[in-house]
């Protein structure tokens, strides 16, 4: 990963901020750079491209998750472990709405150039789900990791975008379920 | 809605192929009318635009699919209400998966002209499973539906795109749970 500063950061939150607004395709490299507050060849200096950007928003944001429920799974106590797992990821949504919102709408496409590392997180994602239904003497299949993973990313979605008043509390226990 | 014809459905099938392969930006007009066997002013015969056939497709999809999720409500028992709802909407997905990838893709995007559509009948997927929540004797909150949809959601894509050998009794264990 290339050393962080300043200008890449607010780069990547201001392509965060508007692909969550508007979608990926439209947004422009000069919308980037103007909502950043800086010049466009900071922006190339940066990343090589829109794509090589965003490849490492979600990225970031995925490999941030994986480490946060990993971890949180590590301190669960055994019974409580699925809902643990979902408290962090869902914490980690409220601190980083605008990447779980691009993550989120790329999570089901087929057609992009990050999709190896989307596929290569799903499968940390799922190992993680597992073995927390596992610590809680549940079912632990591919399917149930799909299960709770689709749980907790709508109910976190829902409540980004349109239920902003539903507790955290309230989205875990629906969400662990 | 235009009167049923030969293109139009060939036209939609075609465009739901494409799409769930590459996305629907990178799907152009002339690739639908090729993929479909079909000349290009037969696509605009039947389609104002691109957006308008892809409009069209996905709320065709969700309509069919609330309609479907409804009526296996309305003829499902007590106690196993969530689990026959969820039956119907992953054998919606086995008969049209192309269509499914497309509205999955599509579900968390905000910048498209069909958003409106989309959350309308995400409205009458809540209240469907929210109402099956109740006849299960379980809580039944926005969370509640949203953790339903969004398990049976990620269980149906996985089942699609990663997991074709996983049975649909176990889908409907796992995302149903």
């Amino acid at each position: 990963m290339a050393r962080p500063n300043v200008s890449r950061q607010k780069v990547l939150d201001a392509a965060a901020e508007l692909a969550a607004a508007k979608g990926i395709s439209a947004t422009t490299v000069d919308e980037i750079a103007s909502a950043a507050g800086v010049a466009k060849g900071s922006v190339y200096y940066n990343f090589e491209s829109k794509e090589a950007m965003y490849s490492l928003l979600i990225t970031d944001a995925l490999e941030r998750a994986a480490l946060r429920i990993r971890a949180a799974l590590n301190n669960a106590a055994d019974g409580t472990a699925v809902a643990t797992v979902v408290r962090a990821f869902l914490m980690g949504i409220d601190e980083h709405p605008a990447a779980g919102k691009v993550v989120a709408t790329e999570m089901f496409r087929l057609d992009r150039p990050w999709n190896e590392s989307l596929a290569a997180q799903r499968d940390v994602f799922f190992s993680t789900l597992q073995d927390a239904l596992v610590r809680d003497g549940r079912e632990s299949s591919v399917s149930d990791a799909a299960a709770v993973f689709g749980a907790m990313l709508m109910v976190g979605f829902e409540r980004v975008v349109f239920s902003p008043s539903m507790s955290l509390e309230r989205a875990v226990a629906s969400a662990a379920r």
